[in-house]
């Protein structure tokens, strides 16, 4: 294990070795690994945008073995998927790559915000996982549900070893649209993974937009000028940089702005990208050019 | 054991050696046993449309073990009821067909779009069956608990050795009635349920309409003219044909019909047939005539 | 045990020995005894009426020990009552007549159309009951939670070896008061009480009113045109006789018109009456004259 | 013990030894012990309306030991109260009195018809108590979930040896402000309570009003010209007597209205008063005097 | 172990030597050790407030470990924060000050007035905290299942030997802004507490006002010009000084103010403060000093 590694396991304090043995599985596996740096494959699109929106554009991703392939021949730290998309490759794959069980999920005919459990702290162990993966709305009527459903997850998880990865995402209630992506909100979601105990945070890339009037005077100080301070403003609020954040790559989009993003989050402190559309709605030689770009990026080679 | 069927049981992978030996059973049963294909019958419009909408027309199918021994006689599949109706023939018919527990139910009284649980897995285990099966609505309001729901029931069957298979209806919510047999909608359902760890799907022979905006340009380039390309479809968004995939027969129709939907999803790459009304609500020797002209369809013979 | 009972029991397939030794205490027991024939004391109406309504006109029946003694000194085939009531008796009357424990109730200041579940399957126990009794209101927005109770309540009685009964009353939602007692719909009622795994089903006498647009062509050439027919009707959708059915003899009315109902209850085939006001609004020794023609009527010797 | 109480005892059927034991605690506790009558101290009016409006007019009263202690000194046959109150005391106090913990409250802020859970059984062994008490509002539009709660609970005070008290007040819904008091819906209330497993039944002294338009016929014939007759009338509804009634003193008041009450509850049958802010927000010396006075007239000395 | 403390502890009957063990941890813990009063620190101001507004004034305060060792240099009495807060610093600062793992949150977004559970009795254990801390809304709609949560809670924790903290803040329904201070209400608030079995009971120091207008009558009497006066009343609402009760410093003021409040406190018999913002938004060294001060103050020295 290297330096960098072992000083953030250090800052797990109150965790159990099982756990942290799983974070290092994922802080140590890939061309990342040792660096302290991540970058993780998404594909719960399926879920959330349907198949044909997700794949059709490189119809080879309809097949659940093209993702473990990819994370695995890129090099990356780690892949995250619900639960059938992780079964349908868990005996061909097994032990190849650290794998994230997804086990809540939403869908595009959601009629509420909120999403349904779909996995268990069980199905991941049986799964071989290194870790479980929620989502949270904050701002959203059902937050507090959404928020007790983890806590129970977590403990379930930590008493099984496994380590818990929260996405943050702000959505609902009194948040305006271009409000999910404020700073303010980002900082603030980070923030309350950290409180609920998440090992890994996955937030979005803040804008500069203040949302909440009565956080306007505690920003006023604050320098939020590029991405890589806001960034780092993120990573602040994650307990002064105590918990590993990763930040999404967002909707599909050109290679430069998922390379300056990649930057932007090296700049300022963040951990790494968990990048999904980016990657398989790309063709498969173009992915692992693009793949292997960012992870020359958290290298600092680029 | 066919190789086809060792070759289908492989895709299971993460997936015990008690649930394999269940969907062996189903898949080496009866006249298409060791084909990959399938011919299942349903039994619940019971519940559905109440007793006299759906046996009124052949009273003889009042009887539960009509049902039972013509599912037998025809050498289908499997026989798929709710509880009270597998009980009524647990005993007389014993190994005679695999059967599946349908563990929920909805009726033509309901003021929501939802279903109630009305069996177990225990149920399941103490009737012998070799799965259970349950309904989903995506687009309900209620989507949410259903998915909650069978996760939990998926979690307890896998511990059982049973498998599970889902119906996978959308309905309600932002779906319009057009849009419940939608191409985009049937794909993304199918896609949900295999998501949602389903070792068989059920789903409806999908229209060429497409329901979603957003899905629309994904679906520009994909061929949907013919009702076996549009099949083709569904099972992509299986897994690339890693699950068992079945289509229903729908409302009771002519038989010309019922053999041009069988060799569209035979052509389309679909496991088979779930096939209800079209069966009980035709005398017996017609329907057992029909059922062999079905199977002969799957075994390449017509 | 008779030819006509150990009939009936057989039927009851895929059921332990356990429930089926509690089915033939009440099919074997008091004047009725072995006939297949049963005549069931209920007083549950204290909840769903209050007790002046109940008993002021017969101020003897406010005593629990009443009703008891009544239903025993009448030969009846079993006593069902809540449990308060049950208790009240239950050590004097040990072993006497085999008991229900109605499990869940309503009453005249509900503002919703649902019950409370007001005993369990352990209450059922330790009282020495036979079976379990639970109403069912379909058509009520509730009907989904009622029949997850059912179905979790009677898995626990099953295990523990006790028969379930099923009240099964349409009302509310989309159903017109005339449409609570329509063939179709009690029908519907009693297949979905089969459905749900009853071992007796309770419903009410049929009209020849067909309430759902959907049934009425499956009605069409069914003669409903006496009351013994349409009992046959209910028979008919209880698995085909399958199940033993029970039909309520409503409000308290007089002596002829119930003498009239038993008599095409059991020309339709039904299995007999739960008859409660009827009872215990006369004065007893008018009452003990009621019940006694009644079994006659059952016995056919009149 | 006095045949009285065994005879009281004797009614209690179906009921453990263990249960029967804790009802003899109280029924031979204090100067009524052996009489068949009781005087209870409850005192939850700092969860009902507040520590101020409760206790300000007698301070010492907000010390839990006053209550302990003047329900000692006048030697009555039970306390009541919620759990910090008897926990507060519990040491000091221990075996000096049967304790009874009120398990739910409600509050004069509550939005709803509704008490929460605020005690348990585990909480009521583990302070010696002899009993559970649980208020109901029969007529709320929560009263169903009250009914599955106290249901649960009373299984488990029974499986503890425990004894279950109700109080049963009728609130909400369609019962208008008179009805909470009127006969037929005291009444009605006295024999839900008893239908639920209520080993003591607590409600208010009824006013000559009737409620229910449909009771009206039932109660023309009964005479409810004075209060001992609706007591009566209570005590009838109880199960013929079946199980000890007692009734609340209400709001503060005087000392002959208090006394009045008593008689009329002992000519009526009643089993004695459940009697609160008529003792704490008297003096203390005026409140034994009351008590010795109360106990008197159970006793026929006045 | 001193007098005063031995005292305070008599005072908490029916309750375990494990759980008087824990509140002795932090009665004779840091400077004000033995003296019957405590100051803790909150930092829940993240969740509540969101990370900008809490600490941007203070960026050191971002990171965990500084409130750890800021209440360990301070020699306050115990430290309570949210789980991820706690755990962050669990390692490193094991043993040196009692913890409170503030079990459930809100936070700015919230929709309703509620929280979510977000920490366990079980982790409190493993994190080796002294009790859980809890709100409770008293007015709000969600009072009675925030009610059942601390209950179940409660006893969770008193069977693990912890001790139980409540923060009993009036909101929402009919208590209008200023109600939230007023003095009936903040009494009646911390009396609840007390009632639901709080070891500690916090409340935010009361105003003159008086809410409800049932309760003027009982206040006429009472002299409740000043802040001391008030707080006397509102530790005699926690059963006449029998349960320690602290009160909240509110929102980030002037130190002289600060002051006044602790005097008052003393002065009118209440155990001290918790004081979270006019602490870490103050700057290290001054809000050591002022920590100081507040100690020396609890201590009768200024």
């Amino acid at each position: 294990m290297t330096p960098i590694v072992k000083n953030i396991l250090d800052k797990y304090e109150g965790t159990s070795p099982a756990v942290k043995a799983n974070l290092a599985r994922i802080l140590m596996h890939g061309k990342l690994g040792g660096t302290g740096k991540l970058v993780i494959l998404p594909v719960d699109q399926g879920f959330e945008h349907g198949p044909a929106r997700s794949f059709a554009v490189n119809p080879a991703a309809y097949d659940p073995h093209y993702h473990y392939q990819i994370a695995i021949d890129a090099g990356l730290s780690a892949y995250a998927a619900p639960l059938g998309m992780l079964e349908a490759g868990a005996d061909t794959f097994a032990g190849q790559i650290p794998t994230i069980l997804k086990v809540n999920s939403s869908n595009s005919w959601a009629t509420s915000i909120n999403q349904a459990q779909t996995g268990s702290v069980e199905d991941a162990l049986r799964l071989g996982c290194a870790a479980i993966g929620f989502t949270i709305y904050p701002g959203s009527d059902h937050i507090f549900e959404m928020m007790e459903q983890i806590r129970a997850l977590r403990e379930e998880a930590e008493a099984a070893g496994l380590a818990t990865v929260i996405w943050s995402y702000p959505r609902g209630g009194d948040i305006s649209k271009d409000g999910e992506l404020a700073l303010d909100v980002g900082a603030y979601a980070a923030h309350m993974a950290a409180l609920l105990g998440a090992h890994i945070i996955k937030v979005k890339l803040p804008s500069a937009h203040i949302e909440q009037k009565d956080a306007k005077k505690a920003y006023e100080k604050l320098d939020a000028s590029t991405q890589a301070k806001r960034v780092a403003h993120v990573v602040q609020a994650s307990f002064a940089g105590r918990r590993v954040v990763v930040f999404s790559g967002g909707a599909s989009k050109g290679a430069d702005a998922v390379y300056q993003d990649a930057r932007d989050i090296r700049d300022g402190g963040g951990n790494g990208s968990i990048i999904g559309r980016n990657t398989f709605q790309r063709e498969r030689g173009e992915a692992l050019e693009m793949l292997a770009k960012l992870i020359a990026i958290y290298k600092n080679e680029e």
